[in-house]
């Protein structure tokens, strides 16, 4: 069972040895509160974040990292059910984390739906939690890739992320994740549901959901027209041939093969090394990515830049200055400051 | 006729208003030389190079600026020295840069090779201007942005800009035109070259090209599943629908079908407001990217950093450390420095 509310912590703070105790051993109470130290933005609760994530990342040990994106309305919430169900019965622990930096304002998407995968939520085996708060997709993404350590280091076999597959949200996750899975549907209704451009060319596999009734012919008609299509793309640098499969998560039909299609991609990578190459390279990726965040966040937090920028940008945005020239100004500004 | 090789400067240098008046009178020589002094790395000569942007930015000429990108062997230099002679045969005065980092050692792609482009190169209402040198696409862009406002100042009215289309430049190319169109082949060949994956998505067309004798049947086969492939994307912002067309650029075969379509796209961007509106943007994103830039280049190259960062990042790529800790660290070193 999961434990989502905001946990408030009185002090003494816990001890580091004590949350890691409980990490390892998968106490459901202490992960949550490790994760809300994570979420926190209080200076003394990031430092004990820190150390906490530090030693995780020592217990080395690893999970299958699945990301899902989907606009809203291709019901990702039911196949992340079903698919989960599916995989805690035959004893798998898994976990769920959404990244939704739109939600922020209501707690979550995922519990602030109490609809929303009502019997996953109660299994002992698998693991929920909402998109943390958090007022940047840099910070939402900060979160969730430290939430992973520690679910990680909690023995979690598998580990999804959740992603609304409109927003900015869907390159980040697609570099926190070992495989990548689009929901789509059949008709044209889904292409004008506005998923974001680029995200059809990250996916490992595009699955058709919703395959059920009179939708079964559709269906099978766009698994064929995305074959097609991604046959068009060019190959993916580790040689996986994105798959398209068509399922219907309500009907539990289709969510065995797209597990073991799942496999075999973790298999294969497992073999050439491509999974472990993949993760060396998203860390290295993290690390530039977040050094980068952290400089910018210093520029534009400075007073003189936070004056000087939006009178600068309307110049250049109108073709009287150079944005060269603008640039130059705006830095020497900065490090005089 | 233009001008590429590079020019040595004499002092005292040119004064700016001298050159921007050879520019806006299109004079080649003067045009020439204040390209040359954008290439320069010379601080001097940067500074002069700024006067002249910024006056020539005051011109308020515009160009229509077309991306052309496809793989070696697709055809791009035949297709522009076609394109580009028909359009000079209509009066139109057009300028071609090529962005293509990998060539600056060679001193620029289009006249490493002599045999490319060789009537349009003697053609009085053409320039041509070899990729600039440099060590970084950052570089490289920013050196062919501001070309783009000198030739425009000079009263070229389309501005094409050629780009490889395997490395990192074409979504550099993508930020800095009006249009975007992708050169392919029919036939599998050309999916195993490489391309970019992502460009697909940014094209505002493509084109088929060699669908002349034996060709023509697989090249028109080629067009009806990129137009069906390209279905599948989500629409484009602006409203615009990529479109797919084939020609023969050795025969003279589709080109005016091309601009037609181009000349459409322009006129329907002009009046419902894109054009703009996209120049804006492009503007301000410019502004964004290079202070990142200068940002990022001030941290790299900082001594602590240099020393640093490679311990840090072995660690981090071999899950010793978090990402999040090593950034930390690595900042604050770079601040105290």
């Amino acid at each position: 069972m999961s434990s989502n509310k905001p946990i408030r912590f009185k002090k003494p703070l816990p001890e580091v040895k004590d949350l890691i105790k409980g990490i390892v051993s998968n106490d459901i109470a202490t992960l949550s509160k490790a994760i809300t130290l994570i979420e926190s933005t209080k200076q003394e609760h990031q430092q004990l974040a820190n150390e906490v994530i530090e030693n995780c990342l020592k217990q080395k040990k690893q999970a299958f990292r699945i990301g899902i994106t989907g606009v809203p309305g291709v019901g990702k919430s039911t196949f992340i059910e079903r698919f989960g169900k599916m995989l805690t019965a035959t004893g798998k622990k898994i976990a769920v984390l959404a990244v939704d930096p739109t939600s922020s304002k209501s707690r979550g998407s995922i519990l602030g739906d109490k609809t929303r995968m009502q019997e996953l939520v109660l299994d002992q085996n698998a693991f929920i939690r909402p998109s943390p708060s958090g007022d940047s997709l840099g910070g939402v993404t900060r979160k969730t890739r430290e939430s992973i350590i520690l679910l990680e280091a909690a023995g979690y076999d598998i580990i999804i992320i959740e992603t609304v597959g409109v927003g900015q949200s869907e390159t980040a996750v697609h570099d926190m994740v070992d495989f990548f899975l689009l929901l789509k549907l059949a008709g044209a209704g889904d292409q004008l549901q506005g998923i974001k451009r680029g995200i059809m060319e990250m996916a490992d596999a595009i699955a058709i959901n919703k395959a059920d009734g009179d939708n079964i012919k559709p269906a099978k008609q766009a698994e064929v027209e995305f074959k097609r299509a991604l046959h068009l793309f060019p190959p993916k640098e580790n040689g996986w041939t994105p798959k398209v499969m068509s399922c219907s998560a309500l009907k539990d039909d289709g969510l065995k093969e797209i597990w073991e299609m799942m496999q075999n991609f973790y298999d294969s990578a497992q073999i050439s090394g491509d999974f472990i190459k993949n993760r060396r390279l998203q860390n290295k990726s993290w690390l530039t990515q977040h050094i980068e965040l952290i400089l910018k966040m210093d520029f534009t937090q400075n007073p003189k830049v936070k004056k000087l920028l939006p009178i600068l940008t309307e110049k250049v945005m109108e073709g009287q200055l150079s944005p060269f020239a603008a640039a130059e100004d705006i830095i020497r500004e900065y490090k005089n400051g």
